[in-house]
């Protein structure tokens, strides 16, 4: 076989990263390669032992190196290719994932005298403890009118740039004061590769609230006086747009991955956003759902539009040239798992392994055997609060209408249901926004439940198209190499070439459409009592339990 | 040891019979005999294969007497006692059960031409496909103001004698045409043991709506012109007071049970009815809640007020000369049996197991060592639908705030609270209404779980007495023996003789006293909005879950 350009993406995750090798011609996938980060999530201690509190989420940023060091050379491997034959290399991230560094580059927690100081660490997307900094922050924004705002969906998370930043340096004042640079890890990671430091276009829109500008000084004075020179002194740095080349391999990461230096190395990326292009969705109204334990969608869009409760709105934010749109459903895959794990019945159990199948597809043939409505469920899926349209983390779930009859099945039906509401509502919220969704392409591993995709198609009404690719992320930075190598003219002709789709997977039934519209109506009006303020229960319900929580630490 | 005078009591529960022999001097439990009933609740079909349509529960009069044939000797041989030393037998029964029999008292299922027919069986208490002449007898009710309805909360109950008796005449005139009596087993079996009907005035008065007379011919009429003559043909009877006695026993049922000729049976009564006296709650203001699968709550009072939701008052429904009350909770323990049937992952069996104890203790001991509010859930207890004080059936279960990290034992403690709260909310409706509970006195199954009767003490704020005896509603049945015998003056009398109570057995502690009244406003909230009309929903999903199971039927 003669010799053909390829190229590698990897893909970061939060437990591991994988790298795919791709031939830029066709988007081929020769190789795969996986390396789990030594270290997973720190949640409870630092490796020395340093316990952490709740809510707190770290991470070890030599774990990421490793990836480049195992899973790259695994894959050139698995593809049987000679690395020579490489033109470039791109990746995606997890975000928001922030790493303290200083000039060089050196993450804090490498010094030896932060060693023991979680805020030394990399803050972790779930990283959820800087949920007061954000609360300041909305509270501020909402009263000084800023205008970022509305680009926010009118929230901005506990999880990014500035909420974290505030929170390291109202917690460890003297952690913050060594901080040269406060990086995505997205941006990190290609830095090891090329040596540059380029802040990528998409994590400083959606998560560093960069919209042609940040937030002024005057108003991070106003959160803290010595927040006021955040932007200036940490996080301001020259924007690289998506699919340019950062730089060219160093000797040193050509050492660690046996590629060849000098080959391109693209500017970071994200890892859903990557993959519109893998899914050939770089068109207006191409609305691509990455479906896994959470959910997110993303969209480009010709024209600006403030949509409510969107995670944001970026320019050249998922392909440059376009309005890049984000939503999310916080959690999605994690309940139906959580479900299975904590709420159904040894029985059950039983008859998975007697027939060599797992208990979700033991539950989803049962509930698949039944007629819409017959569980006579409605649930709210809520479990890891609401991202889009409410933008609330201090929800949580509810099931109406169970009886003495309800079985395991029924219960999780309601919850596939339950989601695929949650769906329509940000579907909802784009049309009603002027900016219409007209294809939703389903990415990430749900898509092999067959029950739950009809389910969404009958629930939105709409064919659903499903991406080509099994390692969507992958692949996505992969095309993005081959445009950083300038194999490719831009990332719209990458996904042309290298992406695929298979559309009109699953089809909706006009019965089950119109069943499950009345069931819709239901769930709207208990989204909005429970979410829009008529009754503020869950709110209540969360902080009695913090606060019992706090007293019990106290008495011990 | 010289001869005492002795009675039996007879509880005929559900699914068995139990009976047990009584010392009269001082309530003295000698022993006990159980007979199952042979056919059970037949509720898919007759004995003879006949199919029956859903909500339908029968059962076989014949079941009856052999509890008089064996489980009275067991009985008496358990207690050692010689049977000339029994003055006197009562008994009690579920309610409404009703026996459609002949002139003499035969069934008609024993008729060789009915054997094969639904309608000639006895109608279970749970027998509940008489909603739809449920509905009408109240629509017709509230639009003429008939002067009963708010003696019975308002609704009355498809469980009762007229829903019943009504279907019995739409769904088979011809069974109807030879009905001569439409009986409560609670008479009929005191029939079988004496040979006299009396008609007792419990459950004339609480499922008969006998007060101070029937419902009139025009509404009977009203409703159907062929039920015009249902009181008149059917039903109305000489009342029998209870503890009166209703006649000597017989020959033949006194070669059934070895007892004495012509000693004293008692006036036929009710489960939970007679477990007042057998606790010494038979003064105005003493709630005696028999706390089981579901939980009936029965109290005295001395003057007439109409409690919103109440199931019934009745002038001497629990002792003569007072006004008997009765609430009910539709679900209590099969709700706790159904989370652990259905709910509860492998490990916790394989946990409970291991240590030999039931899922329920292992769930109530993990559910104890947590502070209120801990779990951050609410529950609405309403699985078998809410009996007080919104008398709906059509409503269901409710859970909010389940998180990921929610588990078995939050949900399960829930549960147990939401029932506590479902009783706080019976014990106000007294209150508001002007006859305050004084004391509440728990007997039943559920008494044994310590946690469960903690959170009630707290909910209610009130300490808790605990009935003395294991197996009150034979006990009772024993005193009302006693009574019948003319061995005590009255109930009262023999309720101090013989009934035992144990008084602030648990006790409210005031700090969880504050921390539940904050989370009883959140019921409160909830049970209004989901039970008062605010969203129908659970009314809409049921009948959605009716119309998709007739449409499956119909495809069929």
């Amino acid at each position: 076989m003669a010799s053909e350009p390829l190229v590698v993406g990897v893909d970061f995750g939060t437990l591991s990263g994988r790298a795919v090798v791709v031939r830029v011609r066709d988007g081929a996938e020769l190789g795969t390669g996986v390396h789990d980060y030594r270290h997973g999530v720190l949640d409870r201690a630092l490796p020395d032992g340093t316990p952490l509190p709740p809510e707190w989420a770290l991470q070890v940023p030599q774990d990421y190196v490793d990836v480049l060091k195992h899973a790259v050379p695994a894959a050139i491997a698995d593809a049987g290719v000679d690395p020579a034959d490489v033109i470039g290399i791109g990746t995606d991230f997890t975000a928001c994932t922030m790493v303290p560094v200083r000039a060089d580059g050196t993450p804090l927690n490498e010094l030896p005298e932060f060693a023991g100081e979680p805020h030394a660490y990399v803050k972790l997307w779930k990283h959820h403890a800087a949920q007061g900094q954000a609360d300041r922050i909305n509270a501020l924004a909402e009263e000084r009118g800023e205008a970022w705002l509305p680009r926010y969906g009118g929230l901005i998370s506990s999880e990014w740039e500035f909420a974290k930043g505030l929170q390291l340096l109202e917690e460890a004042p003297g952690v913050y004061a060594a901080v040269d640079h406060w990086v995505e890890a997205a941006d990190w990671i290609v830095w090891q590769l090329c040596g540059q430091y380029v802040r990528n276009a998409c994590t400083a829109g959606y998560k560093g609230i960069y919209q042609d500008g940040y937030p002024s000084r005057e108003f991070l004075a106003a959160l803290n006086p010595d927040f006021a020179g955040f932007v200036a002194d940490k996080l301001d740095h020259p924007l690289g747009r998506l699919g340019d080349r950062a730089g060219g391999l160093t000797e040193e990461a050509a050492a660690w991955t046996g590629l060849t230096p000098g080959i391109a190395v693209a500017v970071g990326n994200v890892d859903a956003h990557v993959t519109a292009p893998a899914a050939q969705a770089v068109g207006p109204g191409q609305m691509v759902a990455i479906m896994g334990t959470s959910t997110c969608h993303v969209m480009n869009g010709a024209e600006l539009r403030e949509v409510p409760g969107m995670c944001g709105v970026v320019p050249g934010g998922i392909v440059p040239g376009l309005w890049g749109y984000e939503s999310g459903q916080s959690g999605v895959g994690d309940i139906f798992a959580w479900f299975v794990e904590h709420n159904v019945p040894p029985a059950y159990h039983e008859r998975a392994r007697e027939r060599g199948i797992s208990v979700h597809d033991l539950l989803t043939e049962l509930a698949a055997e039944q007629a819409i409505g017959e569980h006579g469920l409605i649930a709210l899926d809520w479990h890891s609060g609401n991202r889009s349209v409410l933008v609330d983390h201090e929800l949580s779930g509810l099931v109406v209408g169970q009886t003495l009859a309800t079985r395991a099945e029924d219960t999780y039906r309601a919850l596939l249901e339950a989601t695929a509401y949650g769906t329509r509502v940000i579907v909802d919220s784009y049309t009603d926004a002027g900016i219409p969704v007209t294809e939703l392409v389903i990415a990430g591993g749900l898509v092999k439940n067959r029950l739950l995709m009809q389910i969404y198609a009958d629930v939105l009404d709409m064919p659903l198209s499903v991406i080509g690719s099994e390692q969507g992320p992958a692949l996505g930075s992969a095309l993005h190499a081959a445009v950083a190598a300038k194999a490719h003219e831009d990332i719209h002709a990458a996904a042309r070439a290298m992406g695929s789709v298979r559309r009109g997977v699953f089809r909706p039934i006009p019965e089950n459409v119109a069943a499950y519209e009345r069931l819709f109506v239901e769930y709207q009006e208990l989204h909005d009592h429970f979410g829009r303020g008529a009754n503020e229960v869950m709110h209540r319900l969360k902080a009695l339990r913090r606060a019992v929580k706090d007293a019990e630490k106290g008495e011990k």
